[in-house]
């Protein structure tokens, strides 16, 4: 299915990127600047900032001459001239920011891919406990769907706001919803889930601790990380989630370690995950343990798994791109399959 | 233009690239599987290879499910049993190996762009000297074409035979052509070219030099490297050459000092520089001195120059990606003259 | 207490050190070369190494007029004519090659500091599961003692065969065994060990896995990897064990996950590891998550953890050089124990 | 000679490092702590700095347990009460602030080793130009000795207020001197400079341009840079010099490029560069292009050369660190050299 085509049918989606200044940001506009079925009428930055005013390419330099398209500032006055042109609004913005706006936008009648955390959580209260603050639209927060694309094709289908999930959820859930899905761990058991990102997952920003001096291997947020809940409510059991920062650019890895039910053999570990994903391109099903290096600047995930049966033990490692399939590409899958196409369409390519 | 258009045509290419277990011809297959023009047929690596057999996707594991097909091994049988029904080669191969064969080709009918530097320097006692073998094609030397896309269009169209330039003189002419041919350079000066290019210039190999723990910058084969005869040649200027290796994996920039003519104005650097590049939508003359890291993964060669009117010095810098616009890119721009499209036909992407 | 005073002991020991080539077999001439109780006599490699006969500096360039003793090659002839004239011999060898000499040595009255995986192991029929070869010294094997320094001080002091501990089991025994020791753990739950190396940690060799281009975030040899049962005997636990490799030359992170019994509080886990290091100073209890930035070419290990008290769960993680307290200067605190100097003797510098 | 030794002769010295919380500054710290004339009285930073009342630790957390002293923040009060008490102090601190203050410390009988760029330039002219300020005190500037410690030895003993040379210069120049002090140039031929320094270079700060992600090869300050006036100042020759940021932490090196004499030859050319460094410990005349990595971490300077007798043209490099020749223990040698002791007195190790 062709450009051309496509746009005979008149469906392209009037599409604004809200947070067009930051990393994900710059990936979905290159995302739907190549896609068939989008046209970006607007790129958004938040009120004050410093990039209003600029060019999208002055800020992220290799669009130079690609996307030359400038900064616009979101506010009120904003949303009144512009929301009710549009089909479809991406943040990529603050949390609290998408809390407070996604709802208005759904009710002028613009579909809503958040990729911000805004509407991941289902229990209000873990909002101030996790992001700091409380959540202004609990309404909106109960009918938002989460959408992990290849586990929630008839919720993103049917439904005006989506929650993308996290990075570290992304992998990490695609490790771990084969095993749960089948009723294969044992109930109450430790459940760990360690992840290592690149820098690229601290933001586009001025910081001591992003420094380039500064950067180098730790953990951080240990059993306080705000993709704990998301993963084990996800999940549908409770982990423990260790996130490590490493001194690389893009890329993130789960590996996830579970106790399986005693009876519970390879093959049916196997199957769980074939089942799962073998229908599934964008996820990777690869022979031996996954690498950043095959999947960074990609919108797959790669998976591979060991099962010791001596210990009844499962150790699964996924990689991704973080700001791919673990933000910018997971929004277009879920974008295309509310326009009714194939999750992976127009993302995959060869560079 | 969109592939389904062009392959109506009937006009795709029946391509072979030689050399696809290293990251040249890595890239290549990246860029002509989405090319609308190009076929992919073969994918060959030298006789007795240790990858002969293997999948592509098993040497090169992001393209895991985009191209598995198998690498073959060349040898006098392959080339009797395929080459007359091809269209295109591309040569990612040693030297020594497209020097030998590349000249078969044309003769069998099929168009070569040799990614190697068997055919770039004119003057075959060159050879033995940088190359370290004897030309055993001094006719096929004679007659093959330089291409450097944005400056050899109509010889790259009107040839059989493109010797696609190497990684540090496509940077660094990208800098000098435009003042060497508007004749602004003192006679006689020294002009200093400085590269630094990222370990992916030394190749996919098993190496102490290239271990992850080894590598750090450093000067090397300065005033021997072979790339500073073919500088030397296209520019038509002697020019002193200083190649460094840095610890990264893509991209490379060119810094270049000369001395212009006593009376040379900015105005006149200038117009050079706009006059060369201002209809080359991969030339890119950008506002800053250009950053690696806005063309690693393009096909773009961003370029800046700075003229001291005290000194009548000018500096200028080109950044490219090393095996990209330095290898495959280029190699497919020469690849789109040929066919009568635009040079950038097809490179151009947002990822 | 300075080299001068030491000196006119004549207390000062002839140290060799056989595999100088490699990365921590270098750290170990670093060490010792500003040791005053150590006076390095032969810098040794294997036979029929390529680095026979270079100087020591040829290979490591940082040592070029500091160091430049050649490199010997070790033969049966080698150990008959040096061997006893000899008071102490650093193995930074294969494993085998220590497991077949390190008895020999002792029996010529040379005290043996063995940084492979020779002697780490108690159980002999671990050799051919995790190392590959039979042990051919199995008494050697049961009277050698493992050498974590901080908790091993009086075996160390007491034996002529210290195998020195493994870069993994280091970090994650400086984590697991305040807690193991004092005996919180939950008896048969999931003990969970991640582990991230540093490229270092794969040595110094010509290979397309440590290739610059080639490296980048993955898990590797899960459930398999020799350091597995090496935790798991020295904690007294039973361990799973995931190592990873990541883009960056130096240094070594373990972070450990458990649950503790019931009743455990924040205040007895707190004892434990203050018990444990507050007298050692080579392990710093770090205020925040250590980093890798921070032990880099130092002796230290620096410790953090923290317990969820509603989960009984704790997380603790370690950051060490893996090639200085991972095998280089650990040695070097056994090599002081053994003497009876402070275990962190000549090791604290500022550098 | 050992510390022992040293500190009964009372001599010690005792300092003041202002600007330790930089990087700079910490080297400094580590040098001086393990120097045996020297007692570190204070460790300062500016005033309102966020860092006072911390520990310096606490900045630089390798550090913990072997430095923590507070940092105190300087006013004019605070020099009142501690200036006169002290032998030495060490600037590491923007340019204008050893402008303004060293003179006074001077004067109240303290030696200065300034590490900024205070008092390096002898044309106050050039202060406005290339450094934004107004000198205030030109006769100070004009008392000030430039302290490349191999090249101005006696200038440096007989001085109490030292402009320790940049991080650029100090490489440049120990490739330049050998040949412009022999007179070996042509006159009036372009000379050029080009260095490429890692991201500590840039310094200890909250920027996006030292973001990490953002961090790529690329010129900067081309043809304006505050360095090319001090290279061509102690060389005596104009140069042009194109510095350049590589994604990497620590070292810098430099590449010149020379047009020499007619008839000059290369025993004349490696005459110039043994008779300079034969006896200088601190500056390797190695055998191959220096590399960062063999002085990173080190006092060392690696320097190698090549003649092309054809052109006349040399080519040298110089390989050091930026934080430690280009800095630090550069200004540790100077400190040496005015207390009469060998330049490189405690500077060499093995670390």
């Amino acid at each position: 299915m062709t450009k051309a085509i496509l746009d005979s049918n008149n469906s392209v989606q009037k599409v604004a990127i809200i947070g067009a200044s930051g990393y994900a940001g710059a990936e979905l506009v290159g995302l739907l600047y190549k896609h068939s079925q989008a046209h970006i009428c607007h790129l958004v930055v938040s009120e004050n900032s410093s990039s209003e005013g600029k060019l999208f390419s002055e800020l992220h330099g290799r669009f130079q001459g690609i996307c030359d398209l400038p900064l616009e500032a979101f506010s009120a006055a904003w949303f009144d001239e512009y929301a009710a042109k549009l089909d479809v609004v991406f943040f990529a913005t603050p949390h609290e920011f998408s809390a407070d706006w996604a709802q208005a936008f759904v009710e002028a009648g613009v579909k809503v891919f958040d990729l911000s955390g805004g509407f991941r959580l289902k229990d209000a209260a873990d909002y101030p406990k996790y992001y700091g603050f409380e959540h202004a639209n609990i309404d909106a927060l109960s009918s938002a769907k989460y959408g992990l694309a290849e586990w929630q094709h008839d919720e993103i289908a049917n439904t005006n706001l989506v929650a993308v999930p996290g990075c570290y959820p992304t992998a990490s859930l695609l490790c771990l919803k084969p095993l749960t899905s089948n009723n294969l761990v044992v109930e109450n058991s430790l459940v760990v889930v360690n992840g290592i990102s690149g820098v690229s997952g601290a933001g586009r920003n001025a910081s001591l601790a992003t420094n380039f001096n500064e950067v180098s291997l730790k953990a951080y947020n240990v059993l306080q990380h705000r993709h704990q809940p998301e993963i084990s409510q996800e999940a549908a059991i409770d982990v423990i989630f260790s996130p490590h920062l490493a001194p690389y650019k893009r890329g993130l890895l789960a590996t996830v370690t579970l106790q399986l039910k005693a009876g519970v053999t390879t093959a049916q570990v196997q199957q769980a995950f074939q089942q799962a994903y073998s229908d599934k391109p964008l996820v990777r099903l690869v022979a031996s343990w996954p690498e950043i290096g095959n999947v960074a600047h990609t919108p797959f995930a790669d998976v591979h798994w060991q099962f010791d049966e001596d210990k009844q033990v499962v150790v699964a490692s996924c990689a991704i791109d973080n700001l791919l399939k673990g933000a910018a590409s997971q929004a277009v899958q879920c974008f295309n399959i509310s326009l009714g196409l194939a999750s992976e369409y127009s993302l995959i390519s060869t560079c």
